[in-house]
């Protein structure tokens, strides 16, 4: 599985050193939460190339990059350089008053650009794309044929650097696969879903599930199986690294916002005041955040209790862990000719699940989905001899592909 | 639904005043996990006896003990009277070294004891029984044969309480259920199990799943799903109501601590070093009980994360909400005919799910065993356009009886 | 001690309910920190007047009002009325474009108000005012020649209603006190410090050290004492009550942050990163706020531990505990003719406390400052035989006023 | 000054290693509480022996020890070899039915142990000695003739390794210290302190005040300075080293918890239920033990309030970085010939605070009282302009030895 990536970071970085220390047999499949119950091995992902739009980056050997989020020392089996990406221009005004746009490719055609991304794509024999860009506030266009307009008229202010990428890849002639793990409406926007019906391509997305959100939406399912009536929800984050640097920016925040709050109301079933919403920036805290989450509710007879959650949780290996596995699923899906998005998969392993319109459900059921999905048949939780689950258990899927 | 009770504590008087404050519209469904989603009316349970061997209680009215546990003042439909029940002798050296036992009825034969109870039964029509007394640690008879002859040769030492009133409601003509909700075996009892069966009686059991343990088997189930190795699970419970006092008794503590360490082999799948247990008493917290929970993990690429949760938790009110419940789906169990004891209510109601050998699943997963018990038809998760559960949705179950 | 207050909230309420119940024997001194250590009874306080701006509480008896903030059912011996207090216009646009002001008394001249609210003090035999007007943004004045000419020119605009009523205060003959609550710079501004002293007046200020903040005063000093390098500090507060509503807008917000995050480098004596501010508003927790802290630190050898505290803390009761202190103090304070602002006291009961440049001290010293301004003498914690504090020693100060 | 250490366990090692990575600049002063106020400079600490029983350490060079607790790669100024220290004969049955003593020495008289170690003192010079050996249940002698015909006698069964330890010491010319740092009674005999003084030694002692307690002092404190009534403490800890592992058995654990339990009354000078004892053993903690504290308390008007604590705590550089603080401070009371033993270096450092009948005062205080002993002068908070403290400020302590 020949895998590029958008934005050489903290995510991209960790997956790349895990998945060498799994191959040299160094760790194990912790933090990968199908690991061995997908046809596909781990040890056959191969990542290829990435690119990235920080000049510090850009003509950099992989391990070099690697070695400022994480100091293991380590080689890598394909030591490959960061390729430019592409970069929105942002408007500005000029000395006479005119708006102009500034940017790396500002006088290029969005065409050209797309073009030479797919040259690159062809070059390296990618199969698989993960969009790990930084989180942006992105405007979905409905209609492909909007989407399609916008790169045409070359609409630099209404195209982001994710849906470039995504569009680029739709262009790419073989069928591949596109993981937007940021929260950008990609999976979500009916009008990349009908692009990638069009152009073979398999969208999985929006916004990778791991951090503290999952947790919290399998808690309320435990709340809403026991009638608990929650009165409020508050849940806090902060860290160190450049996500949480990036959402102190009120218009990034926002879009971050709207994804985590839509969990509520879906889980149980009714409105609950909430606070949910990455709180601060502290550097020393690095990529390992301090969550608090406090819940308070109604029990039988009146009785108020509560609930009061904090952890530290490392957010860059939670992700690269579920990529792993969404790499393997990108494979089976493209093989499956399952083009457009799947929702069994985002469902467990994204925060706003598309298709548009599809619900969040709590994580603990989205997992069984999964192994449905895989070929595991249906689940099997009913006679008290329940199948040991997620890598204990031998079973083959009964998967036929 | 008439309903007899072994044991007016908190528990008890809690269920009491919350099924009266419900029948008066004072209060909702909260706490009660499948609410109106069982067919049979929660307005239609009656509380109709109640037996303890607290010489303080026994005569008294229940409003004045409830009066004891909740300060609300209310008036009872049904303002029964506490009888009293089958207090175990306990054995003692008498004063020429000989042994001796003592106890409420050391001078009655246990078939007495047995007879006077039935005829009690009788007299109030109980279709219905809760076994709510004192946590005991009890040996399992595995054979019926064996414990009808420790009835029938007054072995008082090897017939706890709740074995007695278990057997006793077996040999009660009417077709009844059991309810075991202290951790003593009964459902887990294979000779219960098969007196049950030979005797037209449903057992439901052992041990109330209220409390932190179902938050831990889900958290758990949480982990699994994502294979995140679990180095470690410290779980401290510290309350000031009779349970915790009684379980500072170290042969008490020991049948919990066994009903609670097995949940964490049986969802994860792998042995973790643990440490779960109730911790101490505090009169000062009363029912409302501190728990604290510590789970480190190791994620992706050997990053180490911990998990800590920290709760105040009415104890009577969770137990009480549930055999709202319990109660209801044991007139259903009668009405079909399913005696001896029914997994798929034992695995999401009770901490030790009988029969033996049966495995603790997530609660998560249990609650669905229940619904399609009751003949919701089987788990509908698959597409984005989940049906809303427990209290919320208005679909009628494919229930025919 | 004939006392009146701006601001009939929650504290205010909270204050009344408080004081009458201790005068009938209901409740003890809990949350009084000194108690029956103060010379001064606490029985001898008397609120005599209130003053507010909210349109649904002018006219109305105390006894009404605190029964929106406390359901206890309670009489007062004095059930006064709320008299209108004062609200600083705010700035419009008028139709034609021209700016235009805003407000109950846009077309007063400020010096009648002053007047006005001065008769009010003259009938009422005010001796203590207490300041417990919603949070606003205070530009200080620095010098009190520049209050005066802002007063003498109605600069509405400049003169904030805190500002306003403490003005009113030092144009009272009466030798008089006025205890500022809110995070607006009273006792911080040389203006203001000035000018009671020059008018027979204490001024004690600025911003009730109620909350988590004092806690975590005490906490860094706990770290300080053992070298321990903290590496950064959060402090989440969330809570229902207006307080939150009110700092949710961002400029009252700003005046709270600065007052909090002074303690960090003023007691740790070095720069440390820290998100240390109300972070939201949650109407179901009411007065009962939401604390959530984490402090991560290097101990000796490089190792790495972390602290995290969770609290559920009742804002109300917190500072109207102190406020029994606070008048009391206030009474000696006038007694010893110690005019302008009074920094022993300020120290352990206000978060900024006055004067301006003074450091926030670690509140655990701060306290003995109060004990022995009142009279107790000098710190005596040397003979392992130390004196037992708060409320448990019956030792007479040496006070000889 | 010269070190001889007995127990090289955890904390030895952690010292022998903190001190090395100090003196080659690796690492600052974190953790050390007084660092550069004591005149006494870090780098001249010397660490020249250790005695041990057991026999994997006994022969075996610092280094190796040092490796099995903490993985830097570290070499040795002085890389002493461990020496074979006292371990206490413990009682069994003979075959014959007869009493036997098991242990290293139970075939040695008790003196000639004692020569045998001053022999090795003597050779190594030794200043000041620590007592790290493992938890033990002590019983005092009280009396100094007690002790002394108790090993004159052979008393196997009554003289604990530390009492031996500390006998010893006390028999070597040179006039020393000796720090005991675990919870047996020894600065709290009275026996041992006069000893001491007759012998020209100094003792600090009992029980390091490290881990949790102190903060819990401390917090109790803030809670009596506000008048806050408590209602109950609950404090878990639960750890991974041997000395959670040792504590499981329940004697050392019940010297443990009378260490701890003393705090709550001293502090608050009101009795209060509370839990507080180490709870439990779980090895992947490894010496980072979890903590976690449940304070509820009422303040103003009847409000609960509570505090919730959780922790992650290295236990032994937490009693590393005070040891280098014991040694310097042992060796100024050596020069100022304060033989017995000194309240204010106790008070602080101490869970015990020595000698018998002393109080635990809040830490915080305690600060002030080493700080006074050492020569800064009374304490200075007054003036708003307080002195920067530990590790800020360059002040000289007006030391005059």
């Amino acid at each position: 599985m020949r895998t590029a990536i958008f934005g050489q970071g903290y995510v991209a970085s960790i997956l790349a050193a895990g998945l060498q220390r799994i191959k040299e047999g160094e760790i194990g499949y912790e933090g990968i939460p199908l690991a061995e119950h997908i046809p596909e091995s781990i040890e056959e992902i191969e990542l290829v190339r990435a690119f990235d739009i920080d000049e510090r980056k850009v003509g950099r050997r992989l391990s070099d990059i690697v070695s400022w989020y994480w100091n293991g020392g380590i080689s890598f089996e394909n030591d490959y350089t960061v390729k430019r990406g592409y970069r929105q221009p942002q408007r500005s005004s000029g000395e006479g008053g005119e708006e102009m746009l500034n940017g790396a490719m500002a006088d290029t055609g969005l065409e050209e650009v797309v073009w030479r991304l797919v040259e690159e794509y062809e070059r390296d024999e990618v199969e698989v794309f993960i969009n790990l860009t930084t989180t942006e506030n992105v405007q979905p266009f409905h209609d492909a044929t909007e989407l399609e307009r916008a790169i045409r008229e070359n609409r630099y202010d209404r195209v982001s650097a994710s849906q470039l990428y995504f569009y680029s890849v739709t262009q790419y002639d073989k069928p591949s696969a596109f993981i937007n793990c940021i929260p950008a409406q990609i999976a979500n926007d009916p009008a990349c879903v009908e692009l990638a019906k069009r152009n073979s391509c398999v969208v999985f997305g929006d916004d990778g599930a791991s951090g503290a959100t999952p947790l919290t939406a399998d808690i309320l399912e435990h709340m809403r199986q026991r009638s608990r009536r929650v009165l409020c929800i508050s849940q806090f984050n902060i860290g160190g690294n450049t996500d949480f640097l990036s959402l102190m920016e009120p218009e990034r925040n926002l879009a971050k916002e709207t994804t985590k709050s839509s969990i509520v109301h879906d889980i149980l079933g009714y409105e609950v005041p909430h606070y949910i919403k990455p709180t601060g920036y502290l550097m020393p805290l690095g990529d390992k955040k301090f969550v608090a989450m406090h819940i308070p509710y109604i029990s039988f007879n009146g009785a108020e209790d509560e609930l009061t959650i904090t952890a530290r949780i490392n957010d860059s290996p939670a992700l690269a862990g579920m990529l792993v596995d969404l790499i393997r699923l990108a494979k089976i899906a493209i093989e499956r000719g399952e083009y457009g998005t799947v929702y069994p998969i985002n469902a467990f392993y994204m925060k706003m699940p598309g298709p548009r319109d599809a619900k969040a459900i709590p994580k603990v059921f989205a997992f069984e989905l999964v192994r449905s999905w895989i070929g595991y048949g249906s689940i099997d939780i009913g006679d008290g001899e329940r199948e040991k689950g997620g890598g204990t258990d031998g079973g083959e899927p009964e998967v036929s592909n």
